[in-house]
């Protein structure tokens, strides 16, 4: 799994920092999340090819979370994209999406698919044979959700040393990979524990922004290993984020512990501050596992 | 009169390029003319500063002309403005703005005055003591107008060393300078003409994108000093401007030619050339008196 945060500042696009976007890669897709003013240069800046996006998930509609949107959708059109693209947010993105192209008499010759979303539970949106992708209701000043993305468990590791010695044909092998124990010719059970091993860890990814502290938030990300929370203010200016329904970096990491996360990744600073290494400092007094997003940085989980 | 391109690509915003927006200072206004995606970001590298904006014309509304706009006006807010704050465009350009701002319930707390426009002759649209600005319809897949910016005659210039000569109180300056004859205390009439001087030349700019080569606009835009004109295309990809409704650069530069403008000013060059040089190696062999526009550059009237 590999994160690349396109932006990941508050607010307003300045010439240096970018506002919320980020892609995500897990297994073979590339999921878009959030698509703030200049989403479509800074993909460029990673050489990320729009043709490999095909579900872009949007928390809220406050600009600096979908105002790139628009623009990325006519820019799909230019490119001749011709397969289907998903979009993920709250009720009321199909109408302004639809919207703007009708007034440019610029309809896409792709197919648009939107997915309103209006529930306040976490709901399964995305579902395929290797990854699920749910929602996290969250607290904000409009209706906002943050996104969990799980890979499923996958096939068992086949142990071919094992395979050997009960000198195992190779037409049982994809049974095997799925958990079936095997019958031999002379009738003779062998356990599939002795024939295979666990498969890896499936890993997981939650995306929280924008929110004020919400602790209800911790059952659905719970021991996730990488969690995005946004911390747009310090604890020096707590009353600002209780006012604007936003988080503190203390308050991130405080989630982030309850979770038992593997890693906390703070973002949505506001532009207020002249230095982010504040806000690590901030989480670092409550949760140990802390990173700082930036504009084009990259984790992998 | 200073023109900054902020942007002069078409279709798409990429890493070192802008789409059409470019910021006009006449007579202590600073008036923004379209706003694609990413101008709040080119007008920060240009240090002007929004608050100074209090008009914005848009041309047309597709998307790499208008789709950096929802984000100025939010950021407008964002900095504090009170003053009002003019937007003329086509008729459709509220109901856009005001759709993106409700969904993120972030209505402006400075008034937001829209001035749609339909007509499909060229109208005035602001005036005040120093200048006018009127529309010019343009011919593209969609309604769109130029705009043609126009400083008025100032007054005339006092002669000072015919004052002194014939003793005139400086109670009488205005009147000059308004043009009046002055009568002295003998009852001697004393021309205007040998009191003061005629004004400067007032200046002109005309902004003409998008559109198809359409000579209908040649009267309006008569002797302006400076023509921004669309080429989108060179010849070598004529039929395709016919096709999208865009000019090659002769077009422009036959336009300027008949139009006896004092500075032709080529942009919209589609991303699809590797040098924009070619636009003006073309447009020169009609019309000698070409510039190229490109992002960050500043002409002068």
């Amino acid at each position: 799994m590999k994160l690349t945060i396109l932006g990941c500042y508050a607010a307003t696009p300045r010439t240096l920092t970018n506002p919320t976007s980020q892609v995500l890669e897990i297994k073979n897709h590339l999921f878009l999340i959030d698509c703030g003013e200049g989403t479509q240069v800074q993909l460029r800046k990673q050489r990320i090819k729009f043709s490999r996006i095909n579900h872009i998930f949007i928390s809220h509609l406050h600009g600096d979370h979908f105002f790139g949107l628009p623009g990325l959708v006519s820019t799909c059109r230019l490119l001749g994209r011709d397969k289907e693209l998903n979009i993920y947010g709250p009720k009321g993105i199909k109408e302004a999406i639809t919207l703007l192209l009708k007034l440019g008499d610029s309809w896409t010759n792709y197919p648009l698919r939107f997915h309103e979303l209006s529930s306040k539970e976490s709901m399964l949106i995305l579902e395929d044979e290797k990854i699920t992708v749910e929602t996290i209701p969250l607290d904000h000043r409009v209706y906002t959700n943050g996104f969990l993305f799980k890979e499923k468990l996958g096939e068992r590791k086949l142990n071919v040393e094992a395979t050997r010695h009960y000198e195992i044909d190779k037409a049982f092998f994809n049974n095997i990979k799925k958990g079936k124990d095997i019958v031999t010719e002379m009738g003779e059970i062998i356990s599939n524990s002795e024939l295979s091993f666990d498969p890896p860890k499936p890993k997981s990814y939650a995306f929280c922004s924008d929110t004020m502290y919400n602790p209800k938030i911790i059952s659905l990300i719970k021991e996730v290993d990488g969690l995005y929370h946004e911390a747009t203010f310090l604890e020096s200016e707590a009353h600002l984020a209780k006012k604007t329904k936003h988080s503190t970096a203390k308050e991130a990491a405080h989630i982030a512990k309850e979770a038992s996360v593997g890693k906390l990744i703070l973002g949505h600073y506001s532009t207020r501050y002249t230095s982010i290494e504040l806000f690590k400092k901030e989480a670092l007094e409550v949760f140990e596992k802390v990173e700082l997003a930036d504009d084009g940085k990259i984790f992998e989980f």
